[in-house]
């Protein structure tokens, strides 16, 4: 991962010239260009003696502390994140990096912690967009990153069962290649699939593009084994029962703060025979929106199900190399269907069948395909933005489905009102329910002279936007520190008082990524 | 409900003769009746001053402490509590039934019991068959009875997210009729759903008849008002989210030590149209085993799917009207489909076609219309044996597949040893899931001298057997004081200390039914 920038360099690039000339127009550019990697002020290292005690946990290879290494583990990929590094602000980084072997030397690091009084991040792909990885150092002696990168290991693959036990520093595709080589997939497929890691999907309870098909991933977990100051932690010994709390469900979406994930049970599928892709068109959003809450409460559902909204549809964010280009207008539906031939024509016949008799129109597969080749390009089109002083960052909520339309007008004109005319503001679905849905929002405006006061008042406006109007702060990007006072608000204060029993308890001195999730 | 017995005594009667004959030849019979009502020994009724300042808050009709109504809260309807009520040992009975109308009074009354120093027992529909209405009372100044029989309305359908919010002393039945009448049901129907509670299904984790085709009922809740010592707890706004650890999940399985479920969010779905049952014979429980797990996996599922072990079959303990009779031989299956027209022929053809091509030979709807009709009549066999000295209970687990066989015959093993031969274990699997699923036995034997002591040990052999082989010790029944020992081995003492933590926070004087749950 690039440092100030996603992903891979080699990806990155200029904005295309359709897509130049409709932001230049409508917002306006300047070149903003980062600051040069050595340029950015990290934090200490830390002190000699306590790197001598952390070698000797680990081992001296795997303690680091030079500028690079550090510059890397230095917060997330939020756009503040961005702006901050972009203009040379390392104040976040750790004072060193870890690199535990087992789920022994993770133990004996959060001991050294406790007893050190040192601050503990875990850092798994580093894809955190709500501030997860910037923890509290005021009050303790430093700050160290746990990185997970050498738990890199599929231990074990239940083809009876359908689970796998994955190590949690294994990011995405290398998941994928070691769970393809036995013939299942996880089917998760966030935009941040790239980078990010199991560990960090689970404790932040990330949901993928084919949740239709496959579920969110703390629907795909059903076994944890963590690392906490009182000891090991393990869960999971069945798909689901009657054994009291589901402490599971209260690892999920801990984001590191009870602990450190050191392995997780995941159910798998067999890899699909059969993955094509589709478009469609909707006259507008509401139709669209229809058109999926009757696919979901019908149980009738591709693997992907995507709606963008008039204003994201006109741009084609949906197709990050075409934005800016020609837009058939409507709104735009992809479909996506994996799984054997017969699973695919089955799904394919029944949901076609149901999108045409609700108003859709069959655009055929060049969309969809279009869609599936550039699905993990967008934060790329982020960085082109920034260059040319453009602020571009999402957001997202979910809610019932009587309360969706409200939710998106009502964050909609929050962020409008915020930002100011000559603003955009998109917005797409993508995840579904029964009983209700994600909105997704994609917003760009002309970079202020202070970016990151002028974002934080239109995150501030949208998000209580989404929390006084009944809806959660948040479907799949977790807390961190960014989404903490609102999700105070939005479990009232005895729900964080339960958050914080656990967290005292099993943290009685902090050190786990303190100033993160808990209010 | 009958105070010594199973449900409406209308139902109830003395053993059919083909059953009478089988259980006094095999295992042998004795005339054990109960004692008269009269003369079972209650608690001393709650000191008159507490009583007149509960009257203060709930009016004084709705403070009861006559014997007839203290009889019918003690316990629940497990077959140790059947056996220690028929002996005349009501110990457990409340001093007081309390029957408050609203929320407001539910917060207050746990307030006074605060100041009071009063155990509370929240009371839906008293069905638990873990001990879990059985409050310790070493230490209160007494125990009362929080009785939910007012809690009974429908409070909202939400037609187009399909959600519906319930109150949690409206039993099953009632609860069906209310969303009935709206077109909507819950599609919720375990054994107990004639008695059992809204409320007691959420904090029990509860798991009906039809989970394949509806999902067990903690699927079913997207929302949950809770009242507590520290105010009130409002949780769920979506369907899922990423906002921290999800604490509903913490709320169901809590039955009543974190607080008092006030009100019940659920999702519903269209009245079914047609419902039809069938049933399958397999040659033996592998067979049947590997068919139940092909339909999980492939996402071919019936409404309804249970399967009888060879011993189960035998006895035809699936139409308890039937048990003794004839038998088919090799293993029993039940196949249910309920929904539109459209939706139950699809599903009842893949299904068909599948359990076919795995050496199921169809028997048509007979066998599964006798299983629908007598599906609730399971506990009312119970009473009859009990009356006779035979001792009657289930027990029920839940693993992983690849453990499943395994654990089958390790619990089998454990109980057989601990009562002996001349005992009957019979087992049925009722509740799948894609990499696993439950296990549910029957045991029968003839009462030992100290029945109580007798099941114990077994209980104990088989707990033990299940939660050292890896399985959960309760797939739905929840855990109570029964499984408590079980459940701190399950968890570990990490995930102990997390519940203690929760206690101790929301309910730090320890009033809310002690003794349950929490190791």
């Amino acid at each position: 991962m690039h440092w100030s920038r996603w992903g891979d360099p080699a990806e990155a690039g200029p904005l295309a010239e359709s897509a130049f000339a409709l932001v230049d127009g409508f917002i306006g550019t300047s070149d903003t260009p980062a600051v040069d990697p050595a340029d950015v002020r990290l934090s200490e290292p830390l002190a000699a003696d306590l790197l001598a005690e952390l070698a000797e946990i680990v081992g001296p290879e795997h303690v680091l502390t030079d500028h690079d290494t550090r510059l890397h583990r230095t917060r997330g990929k939020s756009t503040p994140d961005m702006l901050k590094i972009r203009m040379g602000d390392g104040s976040d980084s750790p004072d060193a990096v870890v690199r535990p072997a087992d789920h022994d030397e993770v133990i004996a690091l959060i001991g050294w912690c406790v007893r050190r009084h040192v601050a503990l991040v875990p850092f798994g792909g580093g894809t955190s967009v709500v501030g997860g990885l910037a923890a509290e150092r005021d009050g303790f002696a430093g700050v160290i990153s746990l990185d997970l990168i050498r738990f890199d290991k599929l231990i074990e693959v239940d083809r009876t069962s359908m689970t796998a036990v994955l190590e949690p520093g294994l990011r995405g595709p290398a998941a994928e290649a070691l769970l393809g080589a036995e013939g299942v997939t996880l089917g998760h497929f966030p935009q941040s699939f790239e980078y990010a890691s199991i560990g960090g999907f689970a404790v932040t309870r990330s949901s993928g593009q084919s949740s239709a098909g496959y579920g969110r991933f703390d629907s795909l977990v059903v076994g944890l084994r963590v690392a906490t100051p009182l000891g090991t932690l393990e869960l999971g010994n069945s798909p689901a029962n009657a054994a009291g709390p589901d402490l599971r469900e209260l690892v999920m979406g801990s984001e590191g703060t009870f602990g450190v994930v050191t392995a997780v049970r995941v159910r798998v599928r067999p890899v699909p025979v059969v993955k094509t892709y589709e478009s469609w068109q909707f006259a507008g959003f509401a139709e669209g929106v229809t058109a999926m809450r009757t696919l979901a409460q019908s149980g009738v559902l591709p693997t992907v199900l995507r709606l963008s909204d008039e204003n994201e549809t006109a741009i084609n964010l949906a197709r990050p190399s075409e934005v800016g280009g020609e837009s058939a207008g409507g709104c735009l539906m992809i479909t996506g269907y994996e799984g054997t031939r017969a699973a695919v024509d089955a799904k394919r016949l029944a949901v076609t069948a149901l999108l045409t008799s609700l108003g859709g129109t069959a655009l055929g597969t060049e969309g969809g395909e279009a869609w599936a080749a550039g699905r993990f390009h967008g934060p790329y089109l982020r960085d082109s933005l920034l260059d040319v002083g453009v602020l571009a960052e999402t957001m997202e909520t979910v809610t019932f489905w009587s309360n969706l339309d409200h939710v998106y007008t009502s964050v909609k004109a929050a962020v409008t009102e915020s930002l100011g005319e000559g603003s955009l503001v998109l917005c797409h679905i993508s995840h579904v329910y029964e009983t209700g849905a994600s909105l997704y929002f994609t917003v760009a405006t002309k970079q202020a002279d202070d970016p990151l006061a002028q974002w934080a008042a239109a995150k501030a406006a949208a998000s209580a936007a989404m929390v006084r109007n009944g809806a959660s702060i948040t479907h799949h990007h977790a807390v961190g520190r960014d989404h903490k006072p609102w999700l105070a608000e939005e479990i009232g204060p005895v729900g964080v008082e339960m958050l914080r029993a656990v967290k005292q308890r099993l943290d009685p001195t902090g050190v786990l990524n303190p100033g993160v999730l808990i209010p």
